[in-house]
């Protein structure tokens, strides 16, 4: 039997993204609205049985990616874009594992949000339901073909992925193992979809879909992020920055701040949820001890004029630092007179992804915590545990930065919405 | 002291409506900030300053309003129009007490959602917050200009109202009495904006404000509605259709069935949960009296082959029916084989607003709850419950048919989001 995307690449209309996505996405949602009413055990086993089939096709993957790494290689790609792109034994098996994780989680769907029972007698009930379709725009990982497309399935959604170029056949070869495990658990082929074209305009297409695609997920550097953001029709789930302070307030443990402020900036500093701006309390005595770990530890500080006359290898912070994600072992660093200035430099210059303070003043710390208006509000922790397994989410399909739908780390409930559901006994409305 | 709005209409910027909503609206955010840190008694007590406000403003109110109904004689307006934008002391009455009932629901901002403590002692925990600045964009009813501010109020937004040209003056005079009660009550006079100019620029520079108006409701027609949802860049809360359905299953009690569908096609026909399709089962023993109390009613029915059988004064339905909202004593019927054509029927033609069953047996009922995927689905009551208020939420802002964010009636939790608060004692990640 041809799938839909065989279909496709067969005739003229695959020369056509907007066509092609359109049938894409119709197809795709004929086969959620079957996905939508597979138990929940149903498709953890169909999920089980797609990570058994990427773990045996891990010989095909290590092929169709050793093609791909050998055309980065020729077209000049990054050291980090290689790295990014290239599999091995551990990281198929990681792939597969992320799969079995996901199927492990409980499911969303069905479960009820609220419930009232009226006095006339009607019973109103929210229960969560899949969005729909979601889209997922990629670039060199591969492994993102396996964690976005389980993540979406086992919250019942179908998913249209388009991964990069540079992934082509690494893409192709594991949603091929993916789609072989999951139609024999009974989840429709077209619940998993690859784009089959590398045309960019298919990325275009897929923006417009307003109606077809419910809402699109980009998973990849700030320019994806950016330009999925500025041209999507559709909802976009992201953040663009992660421009994350951490606030030693005065009262702040000195130990503490100290291991902290290290820990948010050095522990991965490639990652949205790293300290990129430091704020201290003028009056925190441990300050030089402070920067003193950072820059022994290898990070360059750009400082205000206090900042800078608290140790000589301080450079000088321009306006541009304050509104910079660095993601490098970079760090900005302001000294501010209390709690209101700390708020106003983050109220201005906070991507609202992660902020935190440190403070043993517990007041202080519930003051900061509820008029920092940002996804993620931390007191007396390291930023960089603004992730979606930390929380205790068990996996995460992004980090939202937008107010609406969901924020902060999105798992499987994030791909979720709800109905009402009502139930009478012949009620009428006087 | 001038308001921004004062400030802005004595000078040249006024006449740019991007630049007149831009400065609105960075206002409004700002309002918005000092609003969303009152408590919900100071909020509540500033509302109930603003309804008795309108209420001592009702002799002013009156006067604007006589001069908008005045000019709407003059322009030609419909009878229907002009019945929605005429006030009288009864309406302002209403107004106000809706306002004070607003009040008295209990504020969402602050309430814990869930709430995770993690091995490590971390503690997760979500919490409600304010969305920020809503939009509002309506046309002649002057009570929306009340109605919507007060619920925005209430859940910590600030808002930005743009009414209809015909109710100009009747909204000046309301948002006028809102605003001193509100000043009153310790809520910045920019937190309830409403947009000076009448320019219809003003519409699509709202429309287009992107990262400065949250989310956008439009309040009116469907040709307001479907503008706004067409050109937004802002997420928009709406619903376009309500093309509702009930069907009659052959278990369903003919009694309630014969109710039911007169409740939900006659009670109200201008409403968007109106039934517009009924469809009933080939085997359902009592259809001739169900349409016959359609028809007795003074509802002009439309009918499939089997329908026109039934009752000669059924009429032929054209394809175009089954996708109509009527909004008006006109309904299409369609006979159907059991639960699987009509669930087909449903999902081909249901504008996803309110659904409807009617049957005795329970396993069937369910089955239609769980595979219709529409935002409000009932079993044996009438569709014209669909309404914020029966829903026990005390009032709604609208009723919304896309799948993100909310779904159904959306009062105040619709116009919430949340951040996640997380409470360490100094951990790093490892």
């Amino acid at each position: 039997m041809q799938t839909e995307i065989e279909r496709l690449t067969q005739g003229d209309a695959a020369t056509d993204s907007t066509v092609l996505v359109d049938r894409l996405a119709r197809a795709g949602r004929a086969a959620q609205r079957k996905l939508a009413l597979m138990t929940d055990a149903a498709k953890a086993t169909a999920l089980k049985l797609a990570a058994a089939s990427v773990r045996d096709a891990a010989p095909a993957i290590l092929i169709a990616n050793a093609k791909d790494v050998a055309a980065a290689h020729d077209s000049g790609l990054s050291a980090a874009m290689i790295d990014r792109l290239t599999l091995d034994s551990g990281r198929v098996e990681a792939a597969a594992s992320a799969i079995e994780a996901v199927a492990d989680l409980p499911d969303p769907v069905g479960q009820t949000i609220d419930r009232a029972d009226r006095p006339n007698g009607l019973v109103f009930e929210r229960v969560r339901v899949p969005i729909g379709l979601i889209g997922i725009i990629y670039e060199s990982r591969p492994n993102v073909t396996a964690d976005a497309a389980a993540l979406c399935v086992r919250a019942g959604n179908a998913v249209l992925l388009r991964g990069g170029s540079e992934a082509v056949h690494s893409n192709r070869a594991i949603h091929a193992a993916m789609i072989q495990g999951l139609v024999r658990g009974g989840v429709p082929a077209e619940a998993v979809q690859l784009i089959p074209t590398q045309d960019r305009a298919a990325v275009g297409a897929m923006l417009a879909a307003a109606g077809l695609i419910d809402m699109i997920v980009p998973r990849g550097g700030k320019s994806l992020v950016a330009r999925v953001q500025a041209d999507a029709r559709v909802p976009v789930l992201a953040h663009l920055d992660g421009i994350c302070h951490t606030y030693v307030h005065q009262s702040a443990d000195p130990e503490k701040a100290r291991r902290i402020a290290y820990n948010a900036k050095m522990r991965r500093t490639g990652i949205c949820g790293a300290m990129e701006t430091l704020l201290i309390d003028a009056n925190f005595p441990a300050a030089p001890e402070l920067l003193g770990d950072l820059l022994d530890g290898g990070c360059s500080v750009r400082g205000d004029a206090r900042a800078q006359a608290i140790d000589p290898r301080v450079d000088p912070a321009s306006a541009e630092d304050w509104d910079t994600e660095y993601l490098a072992p970079v760090l900005s660093v302001g000294i501010v007179d209390g709690l209101e200035q700390a708020l106003d430099h983050i109220a201005r210059h906070s991507s609202n992804h992660t902020d935190a303070i440190v403070a043993e003043d517990e007041a202080v710390a519930e003051e900061f915590l509820a008029k920092v208006d940002s996804a993620i509000v931390m007191a007396n922790a390291s930023s960089q545990f603004a992730d979606g397994g930390e929380f205790g989410l068990g996996a995460e399909i992004g980090i939202a930065t937008g107010r609406l739908h969901a924020r902060g780390p999105v798992a499987l409930e994030g791909l979720t919405t709800y109905k009402w559901l009502v139930r009478g006994s012949g009620q009428v409305r006087p």
